[in-house]
C-alpha cells in the first residue's frame, strides 16, 4: 500500500488571484495544479484531495442574487454543492489527463460531500465569513429583515451577508471515500470544506455556513488514518513576524512550538491561522503524524526533504 | 449479491412541473422520491441512480446569463457539472435519511460524472436542444455572431440557443461507480445524462451539448452489466396512439414489437421516444435483459409484477 496523503489545495491552485475568472482561465490554472498532483502520485503516493471554493462560491452566490427576479436564489448550502460540481469537474478532468500522460492506472473522482457540524457550535452566534454581493446600508437592513440574514459592514466597501464558520465534526461520506481509495482511485472530496449539514432527527439538513477547507482536510486525514497532511498555499513557509523586517521562516518544528507561536498571534486569521490550526489538530491527534505547509510546486520536495514548514509531534 | 438495477429518474421525481422552484420545494419532491427508492433497496435490490437536469440546468444557465456583466458566464458543460452537484446533494441527503429510517446499512453517494461523446457525432451539425433564456431576433443574431452559438426560434416564444444531443459512448467514471457498488454503496451518477466530453489528445474536453439521461442510463446499465433498466416517468405505461381515442397501453412486449412501434412513430421525440429508444438499446444489447418504463410510485410493483411497460428480448 502506498503512503496515503491528504492534500488541501488553496485558492491559487484553482484560479489566478486577479482573474480573469472565465472557465478557460480557471481550467488552465487547474491543469498546472494537476501536473503537480500527478507527479506526487507517480512518486508512489496515494492522494485524497480537498480544495477551497471561496471565490467560486462567491460568484455562484452573486449569480443567484443577481438573477433572483427571474428564478429563486438557492441557499448557501446548495451553492456550495454547485461549486463542488464545478471545481471537482475541472480537477478530475485535468488530473485524469495528467495521470494518463504519466502512465498511471489510477483515475480521479469527485464526490459530492457533506460535512457534519454542530447546530450548537458557538460560531453560529457570531457569523464572520462574508459571502456574496455588496449592498448599501438600506439594502442590507431590508435583506436582514426580510431574509433573516446577518449583514455586516466590510472594510468600507459596503455591507455583505456574513455566515458562521463552525468546526467540522465528521465527513459524512467518509466510508465512500475509503472505498474509492481502497480500489485505487484518487478522491476529490470535501470541496470548499464540504457542504455543512446539521443533524435533524434521523436526517441531515444543510446549514448556512462555511467550513474552513483546511480544517475539513484535517477531519478527512483523521478519518482516513493518513499519516501526512499537506496544506498547500502561496508561500513556501509559515513565518514568524510575517511581512516585518524581523520575519523568520519556520522549517521543522514540533507541535508544541507551533502551538505556542499560534497562541502568540503570529498567524493571520482567515489566512495562515486556520492552516496552522488544522496542521496542529492533525499532528496532536495521534502518534507518528506530520503536517506540511508549503507551496504547491514544492510539495514533492517537501515530502522528500525539508522544504516548507514541517510539524511533527 | 443483490439484483443490480439502474434507475433513471425523470423530471417529476425532482421538482413539481409548475414550481415553485426554490430549494425547499425541490427538496420536498426529492424526499418523496427518496422514500420510493429506499423501498426498492429494502426489498433487496442494489441501485445505481441516474437523474435528469433539464429545468435545473436551464435555471443555472439563466443565472449565468443574467449575471454576465458581473461575473463571466460559465460554459454549458460547467453548468451541467454544477447541476450534478446541486441535484446530487439533495438526492443523497434525502436518500441517506430514508435508508437510515428503513434500517439499511448502505449509503448513497454522488459522483461528478463525465460521459464521452464523439466529436463527429452528426448531432453536432444539427443542434436541437433549446437551453437558457429567450431573446429577440436582434439579440439572437448578435449572440450568434459574437459567441458562435446556434440560435433558433422556439414555438413563437422567442429565440433561444440550441445545443446538440449526441449519443453517449462511455461513462468515463464507470470503474469508480463499480467500486462503490462493490462496496455496497448506492451511486448517483451521470446526472443530467452526464457532462458531455470529447476526446482530445490524451485528455477530455467539455462539449456544449446535452446527453439524453435515459440513453446515459442505458450506457451505465450496459457498462455495469445490470440485467434491469427502469426508466421512471409521469405515466404508468408507454402507449400507442397516445392521447387519442384509440389509445392502447403497452404491457409486456418484445423488443421486436416495440422497435416496430417506435419506427411507426408512436412515441414523441423528446418525451417517450428517447425512453423507448434507451430501453430498446439496452434489451437488444445482450441476452436476459429487461427494461421497464413506468411511474416512480409503481416501480416496486412493476419489478415484482406486471405493472408498467416491460420490454424483453
Amino acid at each position: 500500500m502506498n503512503e496515503l496523503i491528504v492534500v488541501a489545495l488553496g485558492g491559487n491552485a484553482l484560479q489566478q488571484g486577479k482573474g480573469p475568472f472565465d472557465a478557460n482561465s480557471q481550467l488552465s490554472v487547474v491543469r498546472g495544479t494537476a501536473k503537480q498532483l500527478a507527479n506526487l502520485i507517480k512518486a508512489g503516493r496515494q492522494l485524497a484531495i480537498v480544495h477551497g471554493n471561496g471565490p467560486q462560491v462567491g460568484r455562484i452566490v452573486l449569480q443567484n442574487e443577481a438573477a433572483k427576479a427571474l428564478t429563486p436564489a438557492m441557499p448557501f448550502d446548495v451553492c456550495g454543492a454547485m461549486s463542488q460540481g464545478m471545481i471537482g469537474y475541472h480537477i478530475q478532468q485535468a488530473l485524469g489527463e495528467e495521470m494518463q500522460k504519466a502512465g498511471l492506472q489510477a483515475r480521479p473522482v469527485t464526490l459530492v460531500t457533506q460535512v457534519l457540524v454542530d447546530a450548537r457550535d458557538k460560531a453560529f452566534s457570531n457569523p464572520t465569513k462574508p459571502i456574496g454581493m455588496f449592498y448599501s446600508k438600506e439594502e442590507a437592513d431590508a435583506i436582514a429583515e426580510k431574509q433573516g440574514f446577518v449583514m455586516k459592514e466590510d472594510a468600507g466597501r459596503g455591507w455583505r451577508r456574513v455566515v458562521a464558520s463552525p468546526l467540522p465534526l465528521e465527513i459524512v461520506e467518509l466510508d465512500q471515500v475509503k472505498a474509492l481509495l481502497k480500489a485505487g482511485f484518487v478522491p476529490i472530496t470535501a470541496g470548499g470544506g464540504g457542504i455543512p449539514v446539521v443533524q435533524s432527527g434521523e436526517g441531515l439538513v444543510g446549514a448556512e455556513a462555511v467550513i474552513d477547507k483546511d480544517l475539513a482536510a484535517w477531519r478527512l486525514a483523521e478519518g482516513l488514518g493518513a499519516a501526512t497532511l499537506v496544506i498547500l498555499t502561496e508561500v513556501e513557509n509559515a513565518c514568524l513576524h510575517y511581512g516585518k523586517p524581523e520575519q523568520k521562516t519556520l522549517g521543522k518544528l514540533t507541535a508544541g512550538e507551533m502551538r505556542r507561536y499560534l497562541e502568540e498571534g503570529h498567524f493571520a486569521a482567515g489566512s495562515m491561522g486556520p492552516k496552522v490550526e488544522a496542521a496542529l489538530r492533525f499532528v496532536e491527534g495521534g502518534p507518528g503524524r506530520r503536517a506540511i505547509i508549503t507551496r504547491l510546486d514544492l510539495a514533492q520536495e517537501s515530502l522528500d526533504g525539508d522544504r516548507g514548514t514541517h510539524i511533527t509531534a
